[in-house]
């Protein structure tokens, strides 16, 4: 839940000045993202969303953001698209925070997905993949190797108050996955947080990816172990091979995964396992008691991880091949 | 900011059913209202209101609010009209709630209204007068005299920490209140929360009143005198006096005051500018520190009640006549 910025109608209405919109017949601060205010707006033309930058996100990061959704909606990804103001900037300004305004997307989240919907996440994410191509600007996964280590940095000394021996396990694993890391994979412009929340459907068509603000250029595949880390879960912490087996199928459809990134899976999921793990853990330590935030409990991502763990190859993940 | 509750789409699909609606495209949490949980949805008959109300709202009062309104927009009023289920109710349930479904009002709240918006309510309130006649419903306004005794009870020990002579400035306004308060004006269903963010507008032109979970039976001056206090004072605290004219006169236009309704306007106000006043003070000491809510000044309020206070005669607030 976000929207932590209220605007005037009168500063809307001049930022909208700049677009080619329509008439302005309403706005909605809506409970979509973490890190942004987000408004629905309604205009004769139709739905927009309108994004204003909270002080989370790097400003230096937008143009590659918002012209990676450009991008990829160019190429037919189905993805909001950043709408350009008269003088063809992606970004304005507005309450005093950077500000875009963004294609609306219908469709809904599902809670409970299902196989079927797995398998078009794992098309849609290949399709991404391949659409990425020739994207100019490159962004350095902050969230990898040495990202953990400086999370890892400032969460270890009380890691154990989440569960005991939690220090030794954590310490060693990004000891191991430091050592073993794959340097040589292909590479592109990944997502990086395709959780449900993050694609709508409609009825079981998938209608659409948002949420890119966290992509970044890192190896495909391992976006690939994020949506087997994100989807193919149950609430008991039992890996679902139907679904693993649909979303891996899926995306080779579009996007046959070669030898070398079939034997990584079973590390990179470790990776991106310990990925969500930290960054919760971070958060579950750092978070006031008071705060009117959910705090996701970091342990669902230490089962995931111990999961990956003792996967003796990618077979075990529904890899049929 | 509201949005307490999550739905799923299956819920909600099926919540659905029971209505004529079109198919669901997509649905956001919005934050408007603070005892409910709000949701903007898109169908492909057009937008729509979900209402799912939290436990501050009393089950009992959903009838007549739902029917309120129902009894309003039949007679011409623009505000949200329940939509009956197929068995003709205008009340479901989703997610464990009482859930209404209510058509989508275009329209924007002024941030910064000026005199000549403040005429349009003061139209639009009488208009809501005339056409709350013969709603066969009726609900005491728990927040008048009795309501205030009793939140003066649970916040007078503390009134004080706010500022210095308070509980004996209170106590005195209040037992004048009560040897005052007028017993015969033309009385009728008022909204009683008429404030700003209750109000849209498309341009100049009003579109719409909204929010009706105040709504209650009272003397119909009184709401008036909420409307003053809530539109036609300046951010310093002054009264503008061209704002009331406006709003009055507006006003006047539908439903003349009567000699009564006119003397009584002053000390009407004090009671509203009091009854906010309380219900803020209240909610200032017993709201935790940590909590995303934006406490509201009580001390606006108090300003507010010792301007009417010292009001000699309705002419003050910019009645002609």
């Amino acid at each position: 839940m976000a929207v932590y910025t209220d605007i005037t109608e009168t500063d809307l209405k001049a930022f909208l000045a700049e677009y080619d919109t329509g008439d302005l017949l309403s706005y909605k601060g809506i409970a979509e993202g973490v890190e942004n205010s987000n408004f629905l707006l309604h205009t004769t033309k139709g739905p927009l969303i309108l994004t204003l930058y909270e002080k989370r996100v790097e400003k230096n990061d937008l143009p590659f953001f918002l012209g990676l959704m450009h991008h990829l909606a160019d190429r037919g990804l189905n993805c909001p698209l950043p709408l350009p103001r008269h003088d063809g900037q992606l970004l304005g300004e507005l309450s005093g925070r950077p500000a875009a305004l963004i294609s609306f997307l219908e469709g809904m989240w599902l809670r409970k997905p299902e196989a079927r919907h797995c398998r078009e996440v794992g098309i849609a994410l290949a399709k991404m993949h391949v659409a990425g191509e020739g994207f100019p600007l490159t962004r350095p996964n902050a969230l990898s190797l040495d990202g953990w280590k400086s999370l890892w940095a400032k969460s270890r000394d009380r890691a154990d108050e989440v569960e005991q021996g939690l220090e030794e396990e954590i310490g060693a694993e990004i000891a191991f996955l430091a050592a073993k890391w794959p340097r040589d994979l292909p590479a592109g412009v990944i997502h990086a947080d395709l959780f449900p929340d993050n694609v709508f459907f409609l009825g079981d068509d998938l209608s659409g990816l948002i949420d890119f603000y966290f992509a970044c250029n890192d190896f495909l595949v391992y976006d690939l172990s994020i949506c087997i880390n994100a989807w193919c879960f149950e609430k008991d912490g039992a890996y679902n091979i139907t679904k693993g087996m649909a979303m891996i199928e899926g995306y080779q459809s579009v996007r046959p995964l070669s030898e070398a990134e079939v034997t990584a899976l079973p590390i990179l999921s470790r990776g991106s396992a310990l990925r969500f793990f930290l960054t919760r853990l971070y958060d579950w330590l750092t978070t006031p008691a008071g705060a009117l935030v959910v705090k996701k409990d970091p342990l669902e991502y230490l089962r995931k991880l111990r999961f990956h763990r003792q996967i003796a190859s990618s077979a075990e993940y529904g890899l049929t091949s």
